[in-house]
């Protein structure tokens, strides 16, 4: 088993600057906790819940914000698509394409997404259960492509709330491929705002740590250094000055977790 | 108010002869009953549980179907869109857009549509309160084109297990919108099949006249004349001739409906 | 198919001349919508959601006001019995024993009601699934008493809500049993105002309109002349004085309902 | 803090010789992993699916048991009371009284509980909130007692299952008492079995994982030599044969959450 990879930036792009200071204050972080890294960072909030939310830099912008990243950290990159024709032109830059949880049902989507040959993250829908991904998983693989990787990020539970079901990540896992637990959007309060998504930071660590004690392959976690002024997702971001206690942290248990492996 | 419509026919098209015989069948029924009539099918299924379930005619074939129907049975035609550019070629054929439910948070595709100048149904994600469907229909209001309903289908509940909460339907009528119940997804059981989606066919005509009793604008049924031999949506679907005894008492429902309004 | 009987009353007993005037003016309106009428009201309210709560009257002050009411009313009356000692005493006043919900499970409870003869109404758990209240019904009938009634009041979904899944109705009547819903206690929101439960008393009709509809023998509604000073359930309950006009609306579906079986 | 406490033993005493068998299994094996160890039973399953389902030995004769455990094993004992006047001669015998979930809000029993200056575990009702527990917790600490405990067993989400949310511990840590998990029940299926209820013992040790990883003061496990035979809860129950394995891994999980403990 591998070390734990970490998926972490901000929940959109916002500059080149940005990105870079975020990506390279992460990178340090995971490397002297022993862990992967992945920069995250989305060009486009597609679905935000209302219309005055802002939708970022766009893809062009934003594929420039990720080539800097790439050449200046060295670091891979993850970006969200949301319509087919996405997936190429994306894939020229990005090494992980990732599945957005409400779309990933699209089959046209996941089938370009397998075809560009990049590495993909499908996020599980808050409206699924564990044992519907494999069937979500295979449209992805049929295309010859077997990096996939599965997200879960909290289920509907009642109105504006979700909750985690620590059960789906080892029936996840029991498909072969790695599982990544989204610990900032399993915490997020659904349209809790009216007119925007709450979210409850202060549990997104335990979310994380509960998740890397089964002993999955990569936690995701969306961080700002300002969360409260974050253009999008600012309840459920961890700051960024809280990162490298939170990583040295869930290195420990995926040490431990890694050492006695849960199987079903 | 006016009386009930009724948005039926089958979850996915078959041939230009198959709608012709349901919504001739259909549009009769409606005349007889008293309602409104809309036809209703799909061209593609563009997120099935599996990779293995089928498609349909897709987009082009498809089309030439709804003008057939709406040639030769004179009634109005709805189909859902899976992608924004599909919306101003299927608004020159169909008359309602419908958006699904997976996909009634995607901004482009709300705008795309209601650029349209089409009438508009957009299907309440499964992962959706009420209160928040009025930031989904302003999002397509915001193009100018007020002709938007409102779509009832069901709320996650647990897995693979959907519930119809009543409350939601004046709260989305408090909107201004027409409000439909779609009473034929909301008995759904997502993925509870294993490969496929399975459903409670014999609960859809309860889930109608609940819905209708309340005062709402229309319900959306899918029918067929084998539901158990359809490409899709057999388990929920009613079959074809039981429809006619159903709308006759949907009807005495509206008509009490809707002389003794519920309001907030 | 009887007409509907409405059992109904304030949510706890606070005088004979409070329950008396309640009871008279609900007699009233049920003789003149054409309802069979069962006053309600409880002795103890032995499940406070705080310490702080107010109890009530206590069984021998509480079962003489019942005792009133039969005599000057002339109805039958209803409440809620917690422990299985409490039965015996309480069913040699009133006429129906009520289960409350989070004891709906409890052998001895439900023997010991079973066995006083008296007509039993037994609250599905917000835990319980329709399907699970046929053995719940038989711990009642086994001791040879077949007067059970089922009472939908909502199931837990998500946290501090309840949403009531009509389908449960028709369920529960195919035991045989009459099905009672109750409308107050569906709209509740358990421990939402933190020391005390909410309510959204405004969707109570809707709750009561869409249950009769499907065909029920009763509804169970919690009224009070002004709920916002009653010492619980305020926040469901309906104002006495909208009591009237709502009773009429409710037997214009009942009879529409049973001219119109919904069968399974 | 304290190691971690094993709550464990069969769901329902079945004699002296069974229960002092599982009793000695354990108390060696907690030793050796160095937890603490608190030796579980009851006496009467008094909310059993059906009435077909076994009973128990009944108060008498299953606190003749918890004796026997008590004089040769030498480990406290903990079992759950159903009505208030259980709770004295319950106390005893028993160092830990246990409020059954659904039993959590009947202010009466909690306080005849705390009233009898036992320990007092209460289990958190598959109907409540985490947030709702601080109310409940004070009716027994209202008594003078502080010695209580919050248990997490699961909530109900959709039918006939339940989901365990971590978030839940350490809220109910902030109250400050000690905070258990319930792993075994936390992953039953409430009439999931038509008759009984059925379970995912495969998930147990996850749900006991993830919780201890929160720095927990307790786990609750039930365990039988041979689950599939015992006369309740065999399907969540855990092979006793698998305890000092679990027990051991548990500890290490024990050891560094409380190293590093997660506070909110």
């Amino acid at each position: 088993d591998q070390p734990l990879v970490v998926i972490a930036g901000p929940c959109q792009l916002e500059s080149s600057e940005h990105a870079l200071m975020i990506a390279t204050e992460m990178a340090q972080a995971c490397a002297a906790a022993g862990a992967g890294f992945i920069f995250k960072g989305s060009f486009d909030k597609a679905n935000r819940t209302s219309l005055s939310g802002k939708r970022g830099l766009g893809i062009e912008a934003g594929l420039q914000v990720m080539a800097d990243v790439k050449s200046k950290v060295g670091c891979p990159v993850i970006t969200d698509v949301h319509l087919p024709d996405q997936c190429a032109p994306v894939a020229e830059v990005v090494d992980v394409l990732q599945i957005p949880a409400f779309l990933c049902r699209q089959t046209d989507l996941l089938l370009a997404a397998g075809n560009t040959g990049a590495a993909i993250n499908v996020k599980k829908g808050q409206f699924l259960s564990p044992w519907e991904m494999p069937n979500v998983l295979e449209k992805v693989s049929s295309t010859g492509n077997k990096r996939v990787m599965a997200c879960e990020r909290g289920t509907s539970f009642g109105y504006n709330t979700l909750v985690a079901d620590m059960r789906g990540l080892p029936q996840m896992a029991a498909t072969g491929h790695p599982v990544i637990m989204d610990a900032t959007h399993s915490v997020q309060q659904p349209g809790g705002q009216g007119g925007s998504t709450g979210g409850q930071r202060e549990f997104a660590p335990l979310m994380a740590r509960c998740a890397v004690s089964t002993g999955i392959a990569g936690v995701f976690i969306e961080t700002h250094e300002d969360p409260d002024s974050a253009p999008s997702d600012g309840p459920n971001m961890i700051p960024l000055d809280r990162m490298g206690a939170l990583l040295e942290s869930l290195m420990a248990f995926d040490r431990l977790a890694k050492s006695d492996p849960f199987r079903l």
